[in-house]
């Protein structure tokens, strides 16, 4: 196999990860309507027990889901309300659209969750809630707690950053300073069903994560989120409105967030249509129609983007070598989401730093090729969706005079592939379950 | 399958690696006598032949592999010179040994090395030179060209270094200021059959880099290093008879470094008796006769070591969620050499710091055991060879007081894993086959 074959094969294994990404096709993959039939991957509903069906969602891909919806639902749908990102719309005819701030959550954004919790509170037991959630999902869904003003949860989640606390550690003290986050938007659709249709962003694919979980149970408690804030003493630093209300909490003055099992989630049903590890099967069922051993690594890859893509390269070396982890011709497939610490001042993101790195340690490999592309179609501040490269790259740029460890060290990605014509270019998909890379031996 | 028997299958896999790197055990898995016949590998010697044999050799573990050779050849050997580094020693009862300085070389090592030529320099036709070479083989054959200094040579290298060479780059000048790199131990020896015995320390197992390649062809030239030390802008700031001589050479006064097919190597065999990738083979089969199944990632991984560490967790994360790339009950081994870039003043090695970071990836995970241990026995300035983790590792710490997190900051992993009693201690074991990482998923 020629590196040019190679290369088109990459691609088109790639637009076949994209195709499951994309919000509509994800949508139209697991749900469907037939006759009287709802049919959400596994579980089916009666559409005639409804007396009234409503849609509302939040996230940047959530307009586009909301399109196939539509035209499975059209009339049937009683009313809608979708928070997205100031430009991220679709033509739609039953749902209303509401542009907002992200990542900083704006008035519009208040303002549609306003609209968004009247449909759901309004909800009765013979009533469908269909809500559509994707990423930005929580940005896209600000419901500061009776009491808090959004600037003071703002103010906590920028001291906790501050203070060095995890991800997960935020994520509980926001979701206690919510009324929709941590399970408590299904908590108001109660008594009716919900169905949650989940474009996933987030390594691990956790419910109680994507979007802060407005629709899954929630483990964490109010004493949980007194905890984090003692550890970081940020106990008298917090706006006092902040301390009162955990504390309140924690003395069980206030409902806490809906736990596994509890009755109120008893009609939920959360699924996941998109998601990287989706998006990784879908390019190991091309990868095979098109005749390769197929290897997934991982889907929940992070890490330093060049120290991982070197990892990558010493695996297509082996591959080369002594053909492991598998022989050729052999795709190896891998998920998730890398960073970059920025030493220089280049143009690039993280999918064609990948791509830079990793054809220094394939350099000199024949029949080799890597790809890395973000699902977005926009990795960094560029145009491009990521890059290209296989064992000639770092010759053919040494011929064009261009140096490949001048521009890794200065972060300039963009540039080394613009020159040598090995950039993706998708254009921005709408969509995003992070990143795919490819490992291709022929 | 319990943490405790996974952690038990990790040690007795590790084991067997270990003794495939052991430089006793190499040599004889390598090298047999039957009768009147020598075996090396693929080849056979009629040692009734030969009128003489000699034995040299340079390394740190050199001294372990003429062991077994003294026991097969015995009255055999004429006469025989080997290089050791101070404290490497082994009984030896025919073969000289000279212990010299490194990784700085010293006089000793002069006098070791005029030892070393006059033995292969007496070779004849019908004589057999048999050579140990192993890792710190390069500087502990310390052999200046004629009208060179070890001095003038040791000051080229650190401007070469200074500059950011490569380690390629830096062994091209190396070769063309010695007597006996690059191939030229193997003129030497020439028309004697020479076979040299090799355990390789280094990513990719390239015989022209092993030690600075004594017994093997060298491509570069006389005009190669000379455009290096121009490329750097160091032709006159290297010492005027390094120059002197790099000129020489490339107007031809001065002989190459023997090329490939050259007749002068027509008589060497070059055989690799122990490295990374016989290492994780050995691993490999252990861990299929446990009754894992078992994937080789690649035998030649480098980079920083917490990133590196964080895509192993994410390729265990895999294992457990979906059952890819390899099903439980798996074995996933890799090799290689990683860094650490030091950010605290801890206490720890390469090998601890990756079973720390590695840690925190699979935290939660059950029946998930990663181990990474140096083949040498000793991981950094520790008295331990690695460290071994499970998903319990993190609670197990936290229940103990300990942080993870700090620890891994201050590049603490030595005390972090000795108060979890998860030091790995196998003793120095005189060899050098790089690093051995297992992830077991039961």
């Amino acid at each position: 196999m020629t590196e040019t074959k190679l290369r088109r094969d990459a691609i088109q294994i790639l637009r076949a990860s994209l195709a499951a990404a994309d919000p509509v096709q994800a949508v139209k993959r697991h749900v469907h309507v037939m006759g009287d039939q709802l049919i959400v991957g596994r579980r089916r509903y009666s559409l005639s027990k409804f007396e009234r069906i409503f849609v509302v969602g939040a996230g940047k891909a959530s307009a586009a889901m909301a399109l196939p919806v539509e035209r499975m639902l059209g009339r049937r749908i009683t009313a809608g309300a979708i928070n997205v990102k100031y430009g991220h719309t679709a033509n739609l005819k039953w749902i209303e659209l509401q542009e907002c701030g992200h990542p900083v959550p704006d008035r519009a954004g208040l303002e549609g969750t306003q609209r968004i919790v009247e449909l759901v509170r309004a909800a009765q037991a013979r009533d469908l809630v269909l809500c559509l959630i994707s990423g930005g999902g929580s940005a896209l869904l600000p419901a500061p707690a009776p009491g808090i003003t959004l600037e003071e949860k703002q103010e906590t989640t920028k001291l906790l950053l501050g203070c060095g606390a995890t991800i997960h550690e935020i994520n509980v003290i926001r979701k206690h300073l919510s009324t929709l986050k941590g399970g408590q938007l299904a908590r108001l659709a109660f008594p009716a069903t919900l169905v949650a249709l989940i474009l996933s962003d987030v390594i691990g694919d956790k419910l109680d994560v994507i979007a802060s979980g407005p629709t899954a149970a929630d483990e964490s408690t109010f004493a949980n989120a007194l905890k984090i804030l003692e550890k970081y003493a940020l106990l008298e630093r917090v706006p006092p409105a902040v301390k009162a209300r955990l504390e309140a909490g924690a003395r069980g003055e206030i409902a806490e967030t809906p736990k596994p099992g509890a009755a109120e989630l008893s009609k939920v049903q959360n699924l996941i249509v998109g998601s990287n590890r989706l998006a990784v099967d879908a390019a190991q069922r091309k990868a095979q129609q098109l005749g390769y051993r197929t290897l997934v690594l991982s889907t929940s890859i992070s890490g330093e983007t060049r120290d991982i893509a070197a990892m990558h390269g010493a695996i297509a070396r082996e591959i080369v070598e002594s053909g492991r982890p598998v022989r050729r011709p052999a795709c190896v497939i891998s998920g998730g989401e890398t960073t970059v610490t920025l030493r220089g001042s280049g143009k690039g993101g993280r999918n064609q730093e990948f791509a830079l790195a990793a054809a220094i340690e394939i350099g000199g490999l024949e029949r080799t090729v890597i790809l890395s592309a973000g699902t977005d179609g926009t990795d960094g501040p560029t145009d491009a969706a990521g890059a290209v490269c296989d064992g000639r790259t770092v010759e053919r740029a040494e011929r064009k005079g261009l140096n490949v460890f001048d521009f890794l060290a200065r972060n300039d990605s963009y540039h080394f592939f613009d020159a040598l014509g090995d950039l993706l270019r998708t254009g921005p998909t709408n969509t995003n379950v992070m990143d795919i890379r490819l490992i291709l031996v022929g």
